[in-house]
């Protein structure tokens, strides 16, 4: 099986490493916008060859993953529109994406089976790839009317062959969903950096920061162009949960101006609770 | 040298096996609340006996250590007030607990030197303890014009044995500092886990939350008792904080609602470089 990989980057190197890894590759050519990091995948063995453009590198495949920053996908789609082979993504948002795939592929849309690794770090590029990014890890397919059972059933099967667990959602339930668990986080993390790095005694602050800090903030650390097109694409999701977010802050800023202790007490003890259950639930 | 223990959980067990390790002690009694945790401290060959109350355990002890919940030190301190050892502390506030020294101990205060370990994990309990917990971490030291430095010497040297680096604050700019890098934060955290263990989807949306989720969160599996403690000794800079917080919301909001990618990838880049500063300049 040949494939191609639309981004070489975490997400996209780590893809091309596990089925390589699994046997199911015969070759993998590679395309994306940074010529260095290119070579340096082909210099790690996650590309065989690297091709000018997405459309080159679609010609002779039989599977193509675009795993770029989503404000790419209609340019990458528009490549694509002639493309034989299936194509997935790992776009970290399905809407748009789905949208961007229609308006490209027209009448080949069935080709496309949407999907979203929930797996992460907060480092990039094919550097950062590694074989066993997906293991364990859950894969989000958002299969289209149009996908054949056959066509979503292969696409699963690769995700799997990377160690994947893979679940089925509609995308407006996955952008939802991921809109309260991963991109509001980001945003907030993003926000806490920030407005400590901007004020005149940021350095004695971050000296001051310890554990907590580095973990709570680890995500701010990913990687911006990224996160940009992720916010702009679940623009009205991410809003919405951002004002939810406010309003809970509004009242948790309550209890603590009226000094209600146990009200704290109650609110920690019940965050606790309910993510030790998740730790032990999700282990 | 003769130590005791006032609240033996991860903090104080941890002191305790630091310096029983680094060979500073002959003797360590403790004291607490919760019977089970004294057990098992002793059982672990933290304490070598148990006290029924501060006073008892301080009352032949050449240092005392008082690692309690802040909220407790008023009563932990007039239980000392005719201690003749050094005192020490472990609170994570610091004009709180400053003043109730001052009021417990009167002429004595210049025997209490304040500290705060900045070094804490969600885990607690004498079971979590651990003799390596200070190592490389920071500890403020905010001596009181009382003091003398020869009394400041000595607890900054059992602060030093346990491996930590110490640092020196006043303790209304600790608490400002502390406010803005580890209070607020340990705030967001719970309050995002509580928002979405409320949901009717909360089920759903843990089952999809992964690993930027995981440590985003971590600090709100701390304990809820010493947290609310914290938070309410500490309430006017922690609002000052979250309100300032709410502010960079609105305006990380409002670039969301214009669609403003620009701006987004700045604050984010900005963001993740001073992260990456941090990290690099701490390490």
């Amino acid at each position: 099986m040949r494939l191609a990989v639309i981004g070489v980057g975490l997400i996209g190197g780590s893809f091309a490493l596990a089925l390589k890894k699994a046997g199911k590759l015969s070759h993998v050519v590679g395309a994306g916008r940074n010529r260095a990091n290119l070579d340096l995948a082909r210099e790690r063995g996650i590309l065989d060859s690297i091709a000018p453009d997405a459309g080159s590198a679609a010609r002779d495949a039989d599977v193509v993953l675009v795993a770029a920053p989503v404000a790419q996908f209609p340019g990458i789609f528009s490549e694509l529109k002639d493309c034989k082979a299936l194509i997935t993504d790992a776009g970290s948002t399905k809407r748009d994406v789905v949208a961007a795939a229609r308006a490209a592929l027209g009448a080949r849309i069935g080709q496309f089976v949407p999907a979203h690794p929930v797996a992460g770090a907060e480092k990039s590029g094919a550097a950062a790839a590694s074989a066993d990014l997906f293991r364990a890890r859950r894969v989000v397919l958002t299969p289209l009317e149009e996908n054949s059972p056959a066509t979503v059933a292969k696409v699963q099967a690769l995700w799997e062959a990377c160690g994947a667990r893979i679940t089925r959602l509609e995308p407006e339930e996955h952008d939802a969903v991921l809109a309260a668990v991963s991109h509001l986080p980001h945003l907030l993390a993003y926000a806490l950096v920030h407005d400590i790095a901007r004020r005149d005694n940021a350095e004695q602050l971050f000296s001051y920061a310890a554990g907590g800090f580095r973990d709570f903030t680890r995500i701010a650390s990913s990687h911006p162009e990224m996160w940009r097109d992720i916010c702009i694409a679940n623009r009205d999701r991410l809003l919405a949960e951002l004002g939810r977010y406010q309003d809970k802050l509004g009242g948790v800023g309550r209890l603590l101006q009226a000094g209600d202790a146990a009200g704290l007490e109650k609110l920690f003890a019940e965050a606790r609770q309910a993510r030790d259950q998740w730790l032990k639930s999700s282990s």
